[in-house]
């Protein structure tokens, strides 16, 4: 059983509900790039696949980077004169910036807003910052909670804790018939957002699980880390093994409404650049592909010039482009199980397209082999025929020199990779095509 | 005297009668991929060139096909129960599909209607059908008469014969100054169709007699030849001669009102493709350049992986884009004297610039030369010239430097092929131009 | 101090309104391709830069010519019959064909019309016409005047001389750290013509000037010469020095209102054709960038196919595009100080593109380099930022593989040069390139 033929028996409609309800229960948990928010979402994600934890120490050299001190939270506020909490880390954890050294201190509110952070174009939303690298502490709030701060004493704490520890990260391998190997890679540091981050777990999740069950060429290799950290921690561990990475994808924002978009690898022209624009453009009706910049998610370390490895990133609306951005309202109204099982099924047909993405050599070069006799061809001729199959058969025995894959003939002939695959298939079963 | 000149003195409107009544004269022929119609053809073209015509016996082996048993037919009808001919093969050779097995039997009109094929959409017209590789037999009717059938005993003849003998084609090679040769095909198959076979046949006789009268560079083969079977039969018998083919045209439904088209080789930037588009850019306000396909005309086989020949088609609308394709509406009113003249001096525009093509090294690349003391420039400066015949000349020597081919330098300046060649001779005669 | 620097402290007004002026006084002289006239003017630019005259003996053979006569004219003039001078040299020197060979001669109207050329769309305007490869002689003037002529004799006389001297050319050199040379040249061979002739020769000037100040990669070169026989004269003079020029300009026409336009050499794709392209794309909303062709000014000599140097041409609205080419109407007023200002910024940013455009490497190619700790990254992350500069950044290190120089990551990200090259500047800095 071919992975094609699985994904023929799936249902979609179910797959996003359960990538859905993965987002439920993660979402509350206060991840970080460090921490125990991480290690309780990887432990979560176990219990669906057998993913390996990595811990790396605090001090540990990355290339250019050190890995951080570990933050750990338990609570935080901040109090006004009579005590109530009028910031509170319990009814969202977006509430503190993320990674805060710990303070227990009373301050005017003049003080106090020198340390506070809001949207006053979206009054009602709380935004998303962190200070990773810079050893500070503050608050986000709705702009609407800010103006209605009154003039008074407030007791500030954040009950956190920054300390040598380790960084974290979950990875799952799932050997092939060859070592080549194809990387998805998605960041499960945010805390509770949806869409970036979480949406992307989910569908990296369900794609493991899925190729965890069947036969496959190639090999697959699937990485939850820490955004920018946690790619280069993976890549300074593992540069030995790099040049088993075919084709790689960096999976996030993939749960929102908006229509699917590919961004290119650096190399610009790498077989997942033309087979994730290949899936788009015979799939979707509104879609869109971007060149490669160096911003945006992991593709920035994977796209390096040291290593300059194909990898391109899939998104639906991309980082930056929506709104809820960064935001509270990033939540879990922003993800739909509809768009989430979109998304799933373009990168499953992304991996078909790989899989069967080969180079055959057509046996009877010279003129056209008699297609007739082999049931190939319709026998009684002289009529006009639209013919899409048989179209499909004479393109593969037309290009099958040996220069042009299977993508190459479906590029070139306008015919869906499908189409031109189902008809190499016939053409192997009679001998025609090796 | 040269081509170019020769062409000049050309009567087309001439010559387009001339071609159609050639046309006129092989309508009525009952030809298929074998037999006496093919044979019959063979020998009226004979009277205009001195065509070889060569029997290659049924069963020989060609790559992967055999050639078939040949086909003969005298008469067929459909009588019906009081002994009237309904259908009558003597009306229409069309009536018969074509290569259909001998058959003298009764049967019902539910039997006799398993074996009859019309087109509802076009009432009046006859379907072209063919069953070269099956053994069956059937009629072809207007819908309008297959509604007339009443329910009653028929008597259905078909006098024919399918027998070991040969499979025939013509061929007729014109010496030139050098071996490399260009290709002219055609398919002459088909029974009563004018643009789909005769108009081709026409083409190509023509521009056989004309080439034949005057001194040219290329060696020039004319092919005569059933579809498919006999291009894949040519290509068996010649395989080591096919490295002198430079340059090859399928000339096919040349004599439609349609505007001109031309679909490229397989190689996709020959020289004929370059050229064709040229030609037909210079000479038409609408015209059609298609990308190789995999179906169409024997460029099929020309173009197959194996041989990969620089082989493309000339067509005015191309097969199976006008309605009356493969019906009995692609009679003599479909062609007209104009379209085929018009398609007569595209081929003979073609055959000038392959000839004139030539790569010319400039004598004097350092600076211009003095062109006003050779009387190639205006001598008294100082005005705006729209120069065009100046510009010619000066894009000559600017590219001249033995990379740039003429043709190169006419699409590279926007110039016609015949104004950059009328330079080349000015500056050759000069000495400036080697 | 860099070039870029002092481009910063130039007030441009200043300079066109100087540029402007060089013109006024350059424009009664009347200039041929030999003379008095073209040493006068190459005289005065002494003034402005240490310029050195060369004189080539006529009779000097150069590549397929030869430098012609010395030609220098005192008077001439038409008298009617009671000794009024109907045309009088001394009124315009472009009254005179330029190298109109002495006559003194009665004749009568009908005799004198044979040398009378005139306008007759532009009945106010004096053409500009010359006859260097041809003797002869003849009088250019407004249609007005010529319809005045009444039928009587006329004393016709051109008090000139045409007999062996020599051509005269300037030119200039300024020494960079690098032998490797960007060419400029202008011609200044024309008469009382302002924007055809006396704009690139103002502009030129100006640009030495500038470039003789401050310190420079490359060295330059520029050629003050009479058009056709004065860069062949040059070409054929240094041959052997010729592999030093890099990049070149031709510098013509550019002082109308037209926006600016850039024609590019014959190998279409040199540096000097990208960076004219990126200057005039980031630097203006309409301007045109045309392909090489063989028409134009000196340019045609530079790229000749023995030479096939990278020089473009740079132009505002380019030869023959304005009715007032070739006339007395391209005077004073169809130049403004504005627009000689804005094509001389344009050259100078062409040079600081060049002088800056270097290829380097990035010293941390594996994943980016920690840039929040070296202050070139916002260290409080979590917010889109439009980050226009940071882009800049993250651009030169994803590309700095040593394959990339600064223009082409400019290019590729779309941003402009200047933003590209400062973020390479404090990337150098700070160690991260080299």
């Amino acid at each position: 059983m071919t992975i094609a033929n699985v994904a023929n028996d799936l249902n979609f409609q179910v797959i996003g509900q359960e990538m859905y309800s993965l987002i439920e229960e993660l979402y509350p948990i206060c991840r970080s790039i460090t921490g125990e928010g991480f290690r309780q979402t990887l432990r979560r994600l176990q219990c669906l696949i057998p993913l390996t934890v990595h811990e790396v120490p605090s001090g540990t050299q990355v290339f250019d980077w050190t890995v951080p001190k570990e933050w750990n939270i338990r609570d935080a506020y901040v109090k006004n004169a009579v005590g109530d909490r009028v910031i509170d880390f319990r009814q969202s954890n977006l509430h503190v910036v993320n990674y805060s050294v710990p303070i227990r201190q009373r301050m005017s509110l003049a003080e106090l807003k020198q340390h506070l952070f809001t949207l006053p174009d979206h009054p009602d939303w709380i935004p998303y910052r962190t200070s990773y690298y810079k050893e500070t502490w503050g608050f986000c709030l709705s702009h609407r909670q800010y103006l209605e701060l009154k003039d008074e004493e407030y007791e500030v704490c954040i009950d956190a804790t920054l300390e040598p520890g380790h960084l974290t990260y979950g990875g799952y391998y799932v050997a092939g018939e060859s070592s080549d190997e194809v990387l998805f890679s998605c960041h499960a540091c945010h805390p509770s957002l949806c869409n970036d981050n979480l949406s992307g777990v989910a569908l990296v999740i369900f794609l493991a699980r899925h190729l965890a069950a069947g036969p496959h060429r190639y090999s697959y290799r699937f990485l939850f880390i820490p955004g920018t950290i946690g790619s280069l921690t993976w890549l300074s561990m593992n540069e030995t093994c790099l040049s088993n990475i075919r084709h790689g994808l960096v999976v996030a924002c993939v749960g929102d409404k908006g229509h699917p978009s590919y961004k290119k690898s650096r190399q610009g022209n790498a077989e997942i650049d033309r087979v994730f624009s290949h899936v788009l453009k015979h799939s979707d009706p509104d879609y869109e592909i971007l060149d490669f910049s160096p911003y945006g998610y992991d593709e920035r370390q994977y796209c390096s010039p040291g290593f300059n490895l194909p990898v391109g990133c899939f998104s639906r609306t991309p980082h930056g482009r929506f709104p809820e951005y960064h935001t509270s309202a990033d939540d879990l109204t922003l993800v739909t199980p509809a768009a989430l099982a979109d998304s799933f099924s373009k990168c499953l047909a992304v991996v078909n397209v790989l899989e069967g993405n080969r180079t055959y050599v057509n046996q009877y070069p010279k003129g056209e082999p008699q297609l007739g006799r082999r049931g190939l061809y319709r026998l009684m001729g002289g009529v006009a025929d639209s013919g899409l199959d048989e179209m499909a058969v004479l393109w593969v025995l037309n290009l099958s020199d040996g220069t042009h894959s299977v993508l190459d003939i479906a590029e070139r002939s306008g015919c869906g990779f499908d189409s031109i695959r189902r008809a190499a298939d016939a053409l192997i079963e009679c001998g025609l095509l090796k």
